[in-house]
């Protein structure tokens, strides 16, 4: 049996599955998020219940995943109260299997990766566009390595020509995740993104900017996909408009044999942080 | 011996040096480029008459460098007369030796990861900085894998505020070569960089776009050190702005120990790619 801990901002979501069929979830506990102490408690909990082989964790961050570090496995830096600093993974460690430890956005991009959109790929970035925007890479088939997790939603853009909106992240104002994440797109419009209209001209400001992220993400990693997946994702409308600023903003410069299938919506949806998971339990349970 | 062939659009260099000295190059010869299928016979000549175990060849591009290619060594895109759709690699392959094929800037990454200024990392991004802007990125040791090879000179980047320059890149106009390269700095100032006093106002804004590029890089690939070569970075007095500007645009969401010691100069300067060469021979040699 193998286990998957998705731990988010809200809610901590236990799992577990059979290593032969890994998408098919066979118990499940959501945990919500609150003093880390008694949260470990009840993971621990979770799976002393359900015993398992190995574990994926998907963190929420900023984490630390370099192997060489004194505090690798902590959370860092996170305003949530009492997170900061914890030793999330040493405390996970009374479980006495072995972990995979990363993030939860990387979980979600392996997930897609082994299950979902990006499964005929070997090179694939996954971008999820919600309250916050971040992602993750894989190549070869592997989480982009690194000492430090990637934040691909805090990259800078270009401003399209006439959009003066001043951005949302409290970081850096107008980068991707300021200029189109949920929060974002409440802001320039006073209304709910879900309560928008498909219509509404804000979704081709969202479209374009994603458009913009894609090719520095195309020039950056070489991807054969990139896998858009999020609260905001469920704007299907979205997509041919990404697709056609895609080709605008990149004018020929670097080809793609079927736009169609380079931007694409995930298919696991919410399910990709878990379904990840799991899938990098059955990896560190094969030793790879 | 090893052996290493930098193809650039105007000349070609073809180097020799022992492997147990790769920086220490015996014996080169420049060719001018010009006709393929005679620059090729003077590479082959040079190498017929300095026999060595095995090349490095950092070519310009675009090049094709995903294995499973049907055109894996060729030349596709350029604008170079007689070298769009050229079989350089096959054509190489009258030396009967191993060959390592990368770009001209992936060569150059590799050697400052070797014996430059991204020696004593795993992670690192190099760019360089010239009538093009260009770059390659290391991860573990290895050039950054992916069926494409990568293009994040042409990233696009926040425009900075009052500048309204259009930039000259021939595909994105005010990508970030559209923006910083020589040709843009001698639009911007119709002086050329290398006859621009060191206070002009030009390199304070040259400075901020490579500053945004260097907070997206360290986003995008969290590599241990940025390494700006070429000749636009000879400007020295570019470093301690580019330095101040990274740390206001990334505005303390990833933290850096060093950053002096983490946005530094090539030191290989114009041999990084032929040493990278060099380096990348030595590696296809011990069959790594």
């Amino acid at each position: 049996m193998l286990g998957a801990i998705e731990a988010g901002g809200t809610k901590i979501i236990c799992a577990i599955a059979d290593e032969n069929n890994v998408t098919e979830i066979i118990d499940e506990e959501i945990i919500e998020t609150g003093d880390p102490t008694r949260n470990v408690e009840a993971i621990i909990q979770f799976f002393t219940a359900h015993p398992v082989q190995a574990i994926g964790v998907g963190s929420f961050g900023p984490i630390d995943v370099d192997r060489h570090s004194e505090t690798y496995g902590y959370i860092t830096n996170t305003p949530k109260s009492g997170w900061k600093n914890f030793d999330f993974l040493g405390a996970l460690k009374k479980l006495a299997v072995p972990i995979y430890w990363t993030t939860d956005v990387n979980a979600a991009a392996f997930g897609e990766m082994a299950y979902g959109a990006a499964r005929q790929t070997k090179n694939s970035v996954y971008l999820t566009v919600g309250t916050g925007v971040g992602g993750g890479v894989i190549l070869n088939n592997e989480i982009l390595p690194g000492k430090k997790h990637l934040e691909i939603g805090h990259i800078s853009i270009a401003r399209r020509s006439g959009d003066s909106f001043e951005g949302v992240c409290p970081y850096h104002d107008d980068c991707l995740e300021g200029l189109v994440s949920g929060p974002a797109i409440y802001k320039r419009t006073g209304i709910k993104g879900t309560e928008i209209g498909p219509e509404d001209a804000v979704w081709d400001t969202v479209a374009y900017y994603l458009a913009e992220s894609c090719v520095n993400y195309a020039l950056s990693f070489a991807p054969e996909v990139i896998v858009l997946g999020g609260g905001v994702m469920h704007q299907k409308q979205l997509f041919p408009f990404i697709r056609n600023y895609y080709l605008q903003v990149m004018n020929e410069y670097m080809s793609v044999a079927d736009l169609e299938s380079f931007i694409v919506h995930s298919e696991l949806n919410n399910r990709a942080g878990i379904i990840g998971g799991l899938a990098l339990a059955k990896k560190v349970l094969g030793g790879e």
